[in-house]
């Protein structure tokens, strides 16, 4: 049971996101310009970041969303899947997994990003940019993992609630539309 | 010197906030609607929560920057020093340090907050809210920690660096003011 009074309604994040809608405003935005936002890494490689420091988190809510998201974005479900199991082995471009060895320092410290990843990273052709929001996906998704566990929020054990919420994920992103303007929601 | 190409005379967060402004936006927003947004608890005790997370995370630019921002609202150094010695035994009143001891636990984890100190809390008069808001900085400076310390952002040693800016974060809080409104910024 969460320590707060959440809509029993809404489990993991989006109980807290309506408990104090002032900071979900912001926390939505910064999520939906991260992971929906113009990039040259793909909502499926960012969803890829948010999936793998949820799962070292061991978030449950957050690790089956964003891998039901990224499986979706993706069209596959072998990559998150290879890489929760190993990193190293799993298939995908070189850059990716020199993000993503970034990614898993940040979950643990910022400090343990090193200047060989770095170059890892930059020789396999990642941009400034891709390093920077690569940095920023993981350091977000080390604050939501803490929000939604350190308030013992509930993860819903059916697979179904994941699948849906990833389908609303994939469609509208992160941004809450206004009441009213549910015509200008993608189909 | 810092993974990314940053201006040289923005240390620290500062030069990650100019780098990518459509994501510093919400980040400050974020901020500023936490630590210095309507609350039960003063505009000192959030900087202590701010101030824990990112000593016990080793961010030294943070820690330097918000022990700065508690002293000078608090209007005393002796709390950020001794809470930072030991919790358990630093003058303060209890609600806080309950509430300081759940933030000291998600800068571990979010798992690692317990039915008993969220119980303890509750007995020294702390409020959902608060229980809350607590969860949600300490989230949040686990965020700040990792962003400036995973992509090697500076941290100036001039302790005048800090006085100087707990004073802008004092007087004008986490919001940029648009150019050409300082007028408006209190004096």
């Amino acid at each position: 049971m969460p320590f707060i009074p959440l809509e029993e309604h809404l489990p993991g994040i989006t109980g807290l996101l309506e408990y104090r809608q002032d900071t979900a405003k912001p926390i939505r935005e910064l999520t939906h310009f991260l992971l929906r936002g113009p990039s040259s890494l793909s909502e499926g490689e960012r969803e890829l970041i948010a999936t793998l420091v949820s799962y070292r988190n061991e978030c449950k809510f957050c690790t089956a969303a964003h891998t039901a998201t990224a499986d979706r974005l993706l069209g596959e479900p072998l990559t998150t899947s290879e890489m929760k199991y190993n990193l190293e082995t799993a298939a995908m471009s070189e850059k990716m997994r020199a993000l993503l060895q970034i990614a898993a320092r940040v979950q643990i410290s910022g400090k343990e990003v090193t200047d060989e990843l770095i170059k890892k990273a930059r020789e396999e052709g990642a941009t400034d940019v891709e390093i920077h929001d690569t940095v920023l996906i993981a350091a977000l998704f080390c604050l939501y993992n803490r929000y939604v566990d350190g308030l013992a929020t509930v993860a819903p054990a059916q697979p179904e609630f994941y699948t849906c919420l990833a389908e609303r994920l994939t469609n509208h992103g992160y941004i809450r539309l206004p009441q009213g303007y549910d015509h200008l929601k993608k189909k």
